[in-house]
């Protein structure tokens, strides 16, 4: 088998076979298949696409390329959820100790991450004494015992991928669905993923910006998770403003302590509802959406969410006292209010912006190697169709420097203010089973 | 200026500028834009192509990408020829003696290359004495002088296209229109021409392999041409059969002293002919085409084109008596006939297999080190369309080895014969003036 006739295959619009996709995917892991050739074949694959079935053989080909974590030592059935990313996503946070609390297996490995706050890990490591480095005996045992514990991404999980990623954004190959879809899928099986659900953002601080867009990447995501065996459904949802109020570590713990107590910003809490609904739903632990929903909400309710997480936490050795008070979170030095400069309804935060802001004030990272300050960020006081009066907080700043006056512009750049009222975007656009 | 946004630039379809194809051969030629970012242009413009424009600015860069043949000490308007390549073509030792005979400086640098026979300079080599490694200021002398002088290739021409070449032989991208036409217009024009005929050959054993895609792009070179001042015409002539009889490097030169003393087989002498008389026209020496077939049929029947080559040989140390006795050529060792099994039409002479027969034979190279031997080689005895009885020969073989069994067997695998009469293909399909 050749490289060179694989390329010219694709290149002429036909399917490649799962021995060509595994032998493509496995030489360049090698370094036999050279990065001159997968860029042209990425290159293909961007105006020619790929089937289904392709689709998946490259995804499990990547899989197969590195470590796979096996989850098998824990009972039931291991739901992961995946989102593409945008701004003030505290998700993960609270729906992590949500479904665990109504007994659905939370084994979570998740990143760091470059963007515009830390990743999962980052925010919990602004809990005093968290640990997230546990052995993956631990691990198991912790997730049997209480349903949940987080680790950090270790192991070399799906080196392909990464190699293929990091050529495609320097031959502008990243825009191709097929290319996407398969990265992110061999990341969550790689991880263990029985059944995965999957929040697909659209707007302004999202990757996809349009909803066709948004709706062929769900579909190309679930097709491959179910035609690789993990049952997965896709949300797309909205991330034309941020989401909740927080965008900043200690600030978004703080801000799942409030969406698990019941207390969140309504959109927030709306999302983790959906998603965590499919999530129970697909570990068996409920006949249908509806009733997983029902059983969520209850949770919350009762008090039996948070306590899950306050579990959590003292089980990987944080400080659990931040629940009943989250002063106890690391705080910033400043704060500085951003006020509204006339009348009128919110119509426009563009969370590109907003997010940009929160990273100058060093809530995320621009190089794997950037240290990020857990304590500062953005709390958003009014978001799209509020009205606001002049002189009216906007944002508050969370600093831990003085100086804040590009901050303070990009914010005002983010936001607009409208004479008229403003017809808001739903929070969710649809939800794909297949 | 980075690549990765001019490859996302050609990807969307959009046009790149002469700057950004400068900044992007030179940066490829320097080895500042790695061959992962060329292939994955290179993919983009087989999907997108360029326009006339972009292609024009391509070649112009592969051109300056390296040396540039000087020939402006040379008297008049300096016309070269090309062949997209094809069996048995000896047009180029035809037509530079013919249209230097009536005036047109024929300055030509010519390959050894790759194929079923040697290049012309292989076939120059092959008469006893000839000198072909001439320096610059003698080659042009002698062209003041005697209106022609060959040479073997030197100088660092293209390198930018040669990096190219090499990287599109192993992406699948080789067969665009954009880069075919300009990696071959970038080595004429390179090369010092002042003016381009182009023969661009279809059929079986032919790089084009439809008259569509032939048309496409001669079209392609005479736009890239003629928007780079270069004049430059095209014809689109028949390669579904080897051109003339002879295929072989003494065989060929035979060939072609015959052909200039107008003895020579109809087809190669036709086609010199009507490239003849475009390489005339181009030089300014005839008002129109036909006045300057009208010369070049004269030259043949004065005796004036055969002077010239003999002139020509002669100027180059060469021994010129072939021209009366050619049977002072390298001659092979044996001859064998390969006869027809049967009565009948001759239907077709696939020409690929034609030449590699004769690459068996040993008239050819296979790598760049590969000796060739001048004297062997095929003589067609019987063409398309010619009536045989079972036992004529259909080719003669000339061989250095007793040993032919292969060479007969790809021969009568080349050969079809039918009971019924068979139309011809044209010589000639189309001339090509834009």
């Amino acid at each position: 088998m050749r490289m060179v006739d694989l390329i010219e295959k694709k290149r002429e619009g036909h399917e490649l076979t799962r021995e060509e996709i595994s032998f493509m995917i496995k030489g360049y892991t090698d370094g036999d298949i050279p990065d001159y050739q997968m860029s042209a074949m990425a290159m293909a694959i961007f105006f020619r696409d790929m089937t289904i079935s392709e689709r998946v053989d490259l995804t499990m080909a990547m899989v197969e390329s590195g470590d796979q974590i096996d989850l098998s030592s824990i009972e039931g059935i291991k739901v992961d959820k995946h989102s593409t990313g945008g701004v003030g996503d505290t998700t993960t946070l609270i729906l992590a100790p949500l479904v665990a609390s109504v007994g659905v297996p939370v084994a979570k490995m998740s990143g760091r991450g470059l963007g515009h706050t830390g990743g999962t890990i980052d925010k919990l490591e602004s809990i005093s004494g968290f640990q997230v480095e546990i052995d993956g005996e631990t691990f198991n045992n912790l997730v049997n015992k209480n349903k949940i514990a987080v680790v950090g991404q270790s192991g070399n999980l799906t080196p392909a991928d990464k190699k293929l990623y990091g050529l495609r954004d320097v031959t502008a190959t990243v825009d191709s669905i097929p290319l996407i879809a398969s990265s992110i899928m061999s990341k969550k099986i790689a991880s263990g993923a029985d059944a995965i659900v999957l929040d697909v953002k659209i707007g302004s601080g999202a990757f996809m910006k349009d909803l066709e867009s948004a709706k062929e990447l769900a579909h190309a995501m679930v097709q491959i998770g179910n035609g690789a065996s993990r049952k997965t459904i896709a949300v797309i949802s909205d991330m034309n403003q941020p989401l909740g109020f927080a965008i900043g570590n200690a600030l978004e713990v703080k801000e799942a302590i409030d969406t698990l107590k019941g207390k969140g910003p309504v959109d927030l809490h709306e999302l983790c509802l959906t998603l965590g609904s499919k999530m129970v739903y697909l570990a068996g632990k409920a006949e249908n959406v509806d009733e997983a929903r029902e059983m969520l909400e209850k949770s919350i309710e009762t008090g039996k969410a948070i306590e899950t997480f306050k579990t959590f936490i003292a089980a990987q050795g944080g400080d659990d006292s931040i629940i009943d008070d989250p002063s106890r979170l690391p705080t910033a030095s400043y704060t500085f209010e951003v006020e509204a400069k006339e009348d009128g309804y919110i119509a426009e935060i563009i969370a590109d912006k907003i997010g940009i802001a929160s990273s100058i004030l060093g809530a995320g990272r621009t190089t794997k190697e950037s240290e990020i300050d857990l304590a500062v960020g953005l709390v958003l006081n009014k978001k799209i169709g509020e009205l606001v009066k002049k002189g009216e907080s906007l944002v508050t700043i969370h600093s831990n420097t003085p100086e804040v006056t590009e901050v303070i512009n990009r914010i005002y750049d983010a936001y607009s203010i409208s004479q008229r009222s403003v017809e808001l975007n739903p929070l969710i656009y649809d939800i794909i089973y297949q």
